[in-house]
């Protein structure tokens, strides 16, 4: 599916809301819908044309042309003022922006730049609608992501990255590097390496803690690969193990595989939620699991479908999810377990490093 | 200055605009103001009262106590209209606002959320404007950043990382994982490494195009330290060297000094750019050098003051500011050179790479 192609979905969604036109403020939104990553733009979609407006500065005049080549690019600082005014000539009578966005400033500035004759309409979480289904090149990207953080993982492991007397922060620093290595554009979001008690912390900031003898350590991060982040947690062992460990160790390994089962669409979001809960709750640990279950992943390292006990909706075929129970206990220490997929009649797993307990020594 | 100074300070600036309260809702404000880096939070700081109020959900609860130790930390998801109504319970009757942060679907929240007996007042700003002049603790860390970053691409030229047959996007994995083995978070930014033609777009993202004998490499890039952001450009060449290329470095060399030197306290910001503009302008490359001289820097990469030809107001004591002017001759190359530097009488340079042209065998 190409960008004009996400285009075509979005104009048929303006069509269905009676909208002449939407502003696309949010540059996340501008990138899936164009191309285009610079850090200042606005979009201008209208219903009835199939070119879109780009609006952009001049430090990315030649960056536009080239990742937007379909799109005509209008060179102006104040983008969203301007495509507002454009929108207003163009005759756009009813003009969808994105509330959830736009600032209450930028808001007045749209407004005063239009004029009378466009009403403004909230249209929040449109083009996240439609990003939840992910097309086969953000399939495939969410795939070099995954496959990024799988291989800078093996190599740290293999390597004896994850031995006593190692802080927390050198262990996130070399599997940092080594995400670049293989292939990433940088870290999906902020790696977490928690080590001891401090992996009781669901997101602990990695410190000068020392890794020791009898440890969990909990790492949770991801590759960013091309705009599309990974995301996985996996939590190791520092020998020797105690009961206690492996008892909740398997205990969040089980949760998490309810869980991946219960990946299909139609499934009710609190649905995958509640199977992989459950396994948590029956061991008597549900106080010391109190984060969602899941969340999509794309163009941001969070989006939807958010996958937790009160979320509405179901799960569409083609998002891409995370999946990642833990259980938590103050003071001694935490698991947490989580892969990324693609929602499927047969999920697509692309999180592949194994989840089997492994005690290093 | 500890963090309730910066508190205290903000606390005069409400009693000067007779607000009894402010609802940050700016993250990075939030940090500055409590020391909390949580994702999601809001802060509630009363004219009248020491103690500001940390909203933050679930996950942070650990996390908020540790860092804000001096606030009373609420936890509730829903941040922003938790201290809304908050406030009105505190009989707030004027509440300044981040209008140019908080959404306008976010604000029809906290309007819901306060009820009839509170005024929203725009205050959009007002934080940012206290964060130009950095405190000795956030000077400590814009050196640790700077430091990182210089002895990185130290390594990396030292190392022979910079020649000819590698890509573009090799170099900056170099240097980005070069930053965290010198105790960087990580970037600061999206590291610039632009070869040859590349190196005329001002933000060119790095590919896989190969350096060469002859091209301009320049780099722009940062470390991240504690929050703290570093910001340089350098441009090295490739031998062999042509004459057009000594030229325009020699150029962009005087007019960065010219630009440095205009640093003081009290100097019109726009004074600044022009004193490094002339020198450009007056060897007729003007329409070479199409953005500003430079920019406030610390918690945020880009942040007041902004340094160009349309900026009002004047240099503050105590600011942290890029220099970085540029020439760039499409489809040729380009050089910019920048430093970060702590504005003072005699300002104090925190970018300590050298500056000197360096043609790489």
């Amino acid at each position: 599916m190409t960008i004009s192609a996400r285009r075509e979905r979005l104009r048929q969604q303006l069509a269905a809301a009676e909208l002449d036109a939407i502003l696309v403020s949010d540059l996340v939104n501008v990138r899936y819908l164009s191309g285009f990553t610079g850090s200042n733009a606005a979009l201008l979609v209208l219903a009835d044309d199939e070119t879109p407006v780009l609006a952009t500065d001049g430090r990315y005049r030649t960056q536009a042309a080239q990742q937007a080549p379909d799109a005509e690019v209008v060179i102006e600082r104040a983008c969203g003022p301007h495509l507002a005014a454009r929108a207003a000539e163009a005759g756009v009578r009813k003009l969808g922006f994105e509330s959830h966005v736009v600032t209450v400033d930028g808001f007045a500035a749209l407004t005063r730049a239009a004029g009378d004759s466009c009403e403004f309409v909230r249209a929040a979480g449109m083009i996240e609608g439609l990003r939840e289904i992910k097309d086969a090149g953000e399939v495939a990207l969410l795939r070099l992501a995954c496959e990024a953080a799988d291989a800078a993982l093996k190599d740290l492991v293999e390597g004896g990255g994850l031995r006593a007397g190692r802080t927390e922060k050198e262990v996130r620093n070399e599997l940092e590097a080594l995400m670049l290595v293989h292939g990433a554009d940088g870290a999906s979001f902020e790696t977490i390496v928690a080590a001891g008690a401090n992996s009781a912390v669901p997101h602990h900031r990695p410190t000068d803690a020392v890794l020791a003898a009898g440890d969990f350590v909990k790492i949770d991060f991801g590759a960013l690969v091309a705009g599309y982040h990974s995301d996985m947690t996996r939590t190791f062992v520092l020998a020797p193990i105690a009961e206690w460990q492996r008892d909740i160790y398997n205990l969040v390994a089980d949760s998490q595989r309810a869980g991946r089962e219960a990946l299909a669409p139609g499934v009710g979001l609190k649905d995958v939620d509640g199977a992989s809960r459950q396994v948590i709750a029956d061991a008597g640990f549900a106080d010391n699991f109190g984060h969602g279950l899941g969340h999509g992943v794309g163009l941001q390292i969070h989006e939807a479908p958010g996958i937790n006990a009160s979320a509405a909706g179901t799960l569409l075929a083609g998002s891409a999810v995370t999946v990642e129970p833990g259980v938590y206990l103050p003071d001694r220490g935490g698991v947490r377990i989580e892969d990324t997929l693609v929602v499927a009649k047969r999920p697509e797993l692309l999180t592949r490093f194994p989840k089997e307990l492994v005690i290093l020594s």
